[in-house]
């Protein structure tokens, strides 16, 4: 029991990170079921998609669940207002500043956490008035934060500047992780590609399959001119590189990249031309699994390394 | 105890990294005195400097510390030849192939460590016969791996490839990042940047003011079509960030690099033209202290660390 579990009154403090093309209700759904905090990912929902997904997340589980919406989303007004007709009770908002919606969510009864990725913005959410922060270190899939600092130090960081409650994110996905990123000052931790490899996952079964593929060094920190995201290092990935490599402005990156490429990939299954957004601990999924498998797992790990560091002599002096 | 204070017969599982210009035996032999293991920076040291630190060393401690050898060191076969005459104990071997020296060294009593950044190495270290790892994650300052792994995937990793003891760096400078790397399965840490900063550091003062002030995102990953060096952004770094942006080739770098830099900055104190190499923990690193004050802070956290995870109910569920 601690601060993140007694804020979405859930039993483990995992949050199920809301990716595009991932997390749907059935995703979402499954991971509240087991006893973390689903998120549905609206950053991939045209607004009628995203009320249609609450509804059956409504039906689905009975247990707290939350929607991330990112801020530069194109029709945010609508899925503001989505979010309030349909009584959403936690949002995560992401990729903007807290400052222009935070009050309005709070206003209806709404929990409000935002996504940061460096210690300038730790001010900009408590002055806002969130209940509590995301921080996601350079290890994430998808977008990612200019200045490259790492779960190891973030999180540290982080602590040290804020007092509120903090879930912890990028790199975790086994239980030593997460014991990790706790012991490094969060109080919870949300995990994103272990549960966009899950069954429950609506990726394409073959984006999952490169997942499960994806080794040491498959990915990379790309469109650093644009915004910087985490892809696999794919035949789209490579035309990128060989562009920035020999100087590419960031309009050029911007007509390379086109528009749907995420959905290319990710939903439609594309692995040579589609956007494949996955984080560094891809190297250590290596099937594709339930959520309810992967959540025990987590758990189990994670107490076993607990009574490992009370208990071992290697950690004794 | 454990074994990598076994291998080395330390009282704390605590090395402190080679760096160059940094890792004299003033740096060297505080580190020992205090319970860790200090180790010479043979990479900015012509061979008759590396013996002469060598000869000091031996009077100023009675405790184990050995020496850090870059193998694509210019003149390798001299360090190596007064390694063996000196009776050096341990080495830590970096920048190369394991395979070519190692059993030279052991032949000669030394015990041998490799510092790796990736998993492929890892069975090249076994087949030569390394005593043991030292594996580097993303985070650590100066020359880095290009797979951009951070430290909490590679070592977990690692770990799962290997049993030999195994050593984390990169990102590590307090008690709680120590715990964290060996919660991820790690038997020790190798700590650079926070000994860098050190009293006894032989660093210009004007570069550990430098790391006091460098804060988040202060540091960057550089040089990329060259070898991959993580440098504190000053005036050479823009330099070189400008000219890689405008798509320069590998020897447009090395020309613009040329030769001395690092000691420019970090010896001499240059901050406008030397080449600052620094971890990403240096955001973490704000007073310059005696090596004995740092490692009663590191031992002081890491056990309270352990304590907390132990006592408190915010990590019980």
């Amino acid at each position: 029991m601690n601060r993140v579990t007694e804020l979405f009154n859930i039993k483990y403090p995992i949050v199920q990170g809301g990716m595009v093309w991932c997390s749907g209700w059935k995703l979402a759904s499954a991971v509240s079921n087991n006893g973390g905090l689903g998120l549905l990912g609206a950053g991939s929902m045209r607004p009628e998609i995203l009320r249609e997904h609450i509804q059956k997340m409504q039906k689905a589980t009975d247990k707290p669940w939350g929607v991330n919406v990112p801020l530069l989303y194109p029709d945010i007004d609508q899925l503001i207002q989505i979010l309030i007709e349909e009584k959403v009770k936690i949002v995560f908002t992401s990729a903007g500043n807290p400052a222009k919606w935070t009050g309005l969510l709070k206003e209806n009864g709404m929990t409000v956490v935002h996504v940061i990725a460096n210690g300038r913005f730790t001010k900009k959410c408590e002055d806002a008035g969130v209940d509590a922060i995301v921080a996601e270190g350079f290890e994430a899939g998808g977008h990612n934060g200019r200045e490259e600092t790492t779960t190891l130090t973030l999180i540290q960081h982080i602590r040290q500047l804020t007092s509120l409650p903090l879930i912890a994110a990028g790199g975790i996905g086994t239980g030593k992780g997460m014991l990790t990123a706790m012991t490094l000052g969060a109080d919870g931790v949300q995990i994103g590609s272990l549960f966009a490899a899950s069954e429950e996952s609506s990726a394409h079964s073959e984006f999952k399959k490169c997942i499960i593929e994806t080794g040491e060094g498959g990915t990379q920190l790309s469109l650093k001119k644009l915004a910087p995201v985490r892809l696999i290092k794919n035949a789209f990935f490579e035309q990128v590189q060989k562009a920035e490599l020999e100087g590419a402005s960031a309009l050029d990156l911007q007509k390379l990249l086109g528009k749907g490429r995420a959905k290319k990939g990710i939903f439609e299954g594309d692995m040579i031309e589609g956007e494949l957004e996955i984080g560094q601990i891809a190297t250590l999924i290596n099937e594709v699994k339930p959520v309810k498998e992967q959540m025990t797992e987590l758990l189990k790990e994670y107490n076993e390394a607990k009574q490992e560091i009370a208990n071992n002599t290697r950690f004794q002096f």
